[in-house]
């Protein structure tokens, strides 16, 4: 597949997928997961009823928007939810009253300092109606009688997620979780899920693989927790590294953000990958986390999730408002470096093995016509790496931490692993050598 | 209690002791620990003979003076022992005899570049007379006969300490030493005599220890020595953190001197509360020290005890000199300074527990009512901080290794581990969980 | 002995052995060894035949050469073996032929930018002729036919090498190993051989090492693998440290190369002593290995080997030249530091003990009148280093580790730990306390 063709393809799909009112349950998560069905078709979808006790949670009423809007006196329809669902705060109970300016206020949120922007607010847990708008247009608002006409409803429903399951040679599995729960925002969040949908279609055609891949698409924190709460005996059991994706879809930067204790084998490829690819990454800390890190890696569940992300949620200031879009804030380009660095830290994980030298001592390269037969001055570059992985191949480091001795990015000694698995000269473990 | 009347109250304290003539045995040390036991009756006192081995050392005889003085050539009196008990060498044999000024000098110290400072001098392990003076009185001696008077004893006595034990909920203890063998100076010594019984005072009147306090009063080295050749066994088996108490009482500065191997919990709490209350404050090496942690963290003994102090022994002019006084070297303000820092290192040690998260995942504070129930783009330092402490709830960490996760001092978690106790989210541990 | 004069003593076996033409087999060796045999007449010469399996290699054919010079076209003489030998390129088969310029340049070997230096050749292990010449002479040579004229042999005969036994109180073994594979260059390697003659001959002369040492004058990589392919049990059960000596000659720097994980105690007495010796030391990492630490060192060998060199190989502008000779690299002087560092290391390893205070507390060392009995205002350097030495006598920190703590080179402990002993205050253990 052509490259370039492929940012455009990732950012088609999630032009396609940005006008769906997604939310923590109801259509427009189902919605988006039947498209993302497209593409993977292995695609499992699960529903879990309202009411379900997950931990110290309980899965909250659905949620479902016919339409919503304001009539201002003057008869114009302000803050049309068919418009941009950002308009109406998520979970919105029904309402339809005429009320004036002042108790209107009441229920209405914009961003003094960034006046042309929609801010995106929600109240999951409390029981609440408001319409969010620019300040620009709210401070045109004049006095009078406004009519709100809220047509939701919450219900005894289900909360809605998705999960691919690929098969690798090994049941020792990586995790990679996205969240669908985010209305027409870009950034955060529909880049996960272009960018996790679309590295689920690479490994499914890659027959090769060495471990199993989980891809979930939840809903953030409650979605999660209730994953967690059915499956986490047997997360904890298989799954040996992953990462939660999100906000991997502008171009302006790369960022890493640990695990809990920040090492795992997911923090090393994080941290590897990223000081060979953009040396100049922004390196957060565990106080910065704030998406679902906060569930897989809390204590007693501890996963070893890290996030590799371009830039981070909370610092854009296009962040969690109408502005987060797929224009100025997600490109092709930026959606490409998404992936690209997502299939990275996954290409490092399947060839991150134990090399262990076969021959005590330096092997007799010479007589195998890899090593110059005439003695110089100068030994070449290329011959002293293979020389230095030759010596760190004691089947107690990774070939990661062999890279990152020799200064090298890991995939610079793949030709090499491979020439002296050829020769027969080291056997790559797949665990280290105990002691 | 008013703070400001309590660093006067301590004052007041080292005024009433000034003038006792203290020295590692005698008379002085018991008066000086019968006013001490009138703020704390609860205070043993003990004696050990002249002669009993401890360890390498053994129990000098003790030592009586009755007057001492010189008397010149014109008839004046110098070196008045009953004017300032610093102007006798301590532990100085009796002798009465007329010498002139040349043999007079050889039993005369001053310190020249400090011309008018009487020097604290003593000889307790090789017999020897002698006068201490300033450099400006010695410079005016004029020749001729010198009239030499010492009423002095050195006989088989023993040697006193006190000590004070509060019974707290745990058996385990909280060891605290401080010196009174120091003669007529403030700094070195009556500091940590004073802060040391107002400190006793305050636990014994606080009815919930969680700790058992063990305080001594003891001279220095040879009164350590001596406690631990008594005790070694018993504190080796119940002290898990202890300070020795020495200066203490001027307002300059705050020290910090470690254990042996510089890693016990005593030493992490005194970094710890220092950084976030005087973050300029010194700190030293195991090589700089020079008090009776020389026998607690001897080999062997291994005791924990670091020090906390206001301006270090050694690290100021007056230091063993008549200069350190109660004016100009230890005030109100110094002496509570030191009172409140110790009484810090206490309250932390109480306080010190490891927390433990109930369920898993992060808990519903919506429902609980300790969180923003409408979602914002920024959220609040105060609700972040408590979502940190809760994140490191592991059950593995200590809430001074929280707080110092969380870059804040461990008092501001006291709230918010006071809510989540009461709310039921968290288990204190008294002991880190065991893997 | 004069130190003077040991220096030159050094240079002047040096200028002995220079013209030998010693290579990884052959007559040169054994002349070398016979030499050395005059000074350590404990020296065992080995021979290990041609075609013997040393782990992934094989002991390769003896070279002999009789005579080897071109004739040129105007029938002078150059490139004449008996002037220099490395005007020959090691290993050469024999060839006795008439060709045109055009054909001899492919057999001739120069450094363009060291235009008046001869390389140093070598084609063990691919059959070849050649010769090394300067640039300038290169650049000199006339169109015509040349005669080509190369007396020598390959024959299976056997490899060559020597070693050294010293046997000490313990059978625990420190390992010095050198080569004697290379024709007449310096620095590179005749330093190593002279500097570890000397040194075999200072420890068997003295008689009371606590260690057994054991020299290897051997061919570089295949006589240490040939080595460790026979004695590789023996060495891992006796070997605690050692190093490879070699680049000891020139006087121009020190450098320090450590063994493959930089933790042995090898690695801990290079970095002392050349820290406190010459501070500005360079320090190598082992990605810049290049001598027999690449096998002592290779994974499931992992001898204890680190190198202190003077200035390493492949950092001089000699190196592999005829520049890298007895009067402008290596001196006298050179040689002399190159000694004194192994002695020094050697002597460091010797009183490298675990000092243990056979006291509870600290000692009364007025008693012993190793204290001063008046008490001054400031202690002295010398007690206070004394009592710094006591208190770190726990017999988990050995000798080394306590020099460090103290910020002092070991040797300014050792009047303080032979008083302590003769005090009987310390015990020497040879190995770390268990706990």
């Amino acid at each position: 597949m052509n490259i370039k063709s492929l940012g455009l393809e990732l950012h088609n799909l999630a032009k396609r997928l940005w006008p769906i009112n997604r939310s923590i349950t109801g259509e427009g998560v189902r919605k988006t997961l039947l498209i993302l069905k497209e593409l993977n078709p292995e695609l499992s979808i699960y529903e879990v009823p309202s009411g379900t006790k997950v931990f110290d949670w309980e899965v909250p009423r659905e949620w479902y928007v016919n339409d919503a809007y304001i009539i201002t006196p003057s008869g114009k329809k302000i803050c049309n939810f068919k418009e941009n669902n950002l308009h109406l705060l998520g979970y919105s109970i029904p309402v339809q009253k005429k009320i004036n300016l002042k108790e209107l206020q009441k229920h209405l949120y914009s961003i003094p300092d960034q006046p042309s922007a929609i801010p995106y607010v929600t109240s999951y847990y409390e029981e609440r109606w408001g319409f969010c708008l620019t300040q620009n247009e709210r401070d045109l608002l004049e006095e009078g009688d406004y009519q709100v006409f809220i047509d939701s409803k919450l219900f005894s429903g289900s909360l809605t997620y998705g999960e691919i399951f690929i098969k690798g040679s090994s049941d020792r599995e990586i995790f990679l979780s996205t969240y669908v729960c985010h209305p027409s925002m870009a950034n955060n969040e529909l880049s996960g899920i272009v960018v996790s949908s679309y590295i689920a279609n690479w490994l499914s055609n890659k027959k090769d693989n060495r471990y199993s891949y989980r891809f979930v698409f939840i809903p953030e924190t409650i979605g999660s927790i209730t994953y967690l709460s059915k499956n986490i005996k047997k997360l904890k059991s298989k799954v040996f590294a992953g990462f939660n994706i999100t906000c991997v879809g502008d171009n302006r930067d790369y960022s890493y953000l640990p695990s809990r204790n920040g090492n795992t084998i997911s923090d090393l490829v994080a941290k590897h990958i990223l000081k060979y690819t953009y040396p100049e990454y922004k390196s957060y800390s565990w106080n910065d986390r704030g998406s679902d890190e906060r569930q897989y890696c809390s204590p007693g569940v501890d996963l070893p999730i890290a996030s590799i992300m371009r830039t981070k949620y909370g610092r854009y200031k296009e962040y969690h408002t109408s502005m987060d879009d797929l224009v100025n804030v997600v490109t092709p380009d930026g959606l490409l470096g998404g992936y690209n660095i997502t299939k990275l830290a996954i290409e490092t994980l399947e060839n991150n093995k134990y090399p262990k030298i076969n021959v005590l001592c330096e092997p007799q390269l010479g007589k195998r016509g890899m090593y110059p037969n005439v003695s110089t001055k100068i030994s070449s570059t290329e011959v002293n790496l293979m020389m230095n992985v030759i010596s760190y191949s004691d089947g107690y480091k990774s070939l990661i931490e062999i890279a990152d001795l020799c200064k090298v990015p890991i995939w610079e000694l793949y030709p090499i692993i491979e020439k002296l698995i050829h020769e027969k000269l080291i056997t790559m473990l797949d665990e280290k050598e105990s002691f």
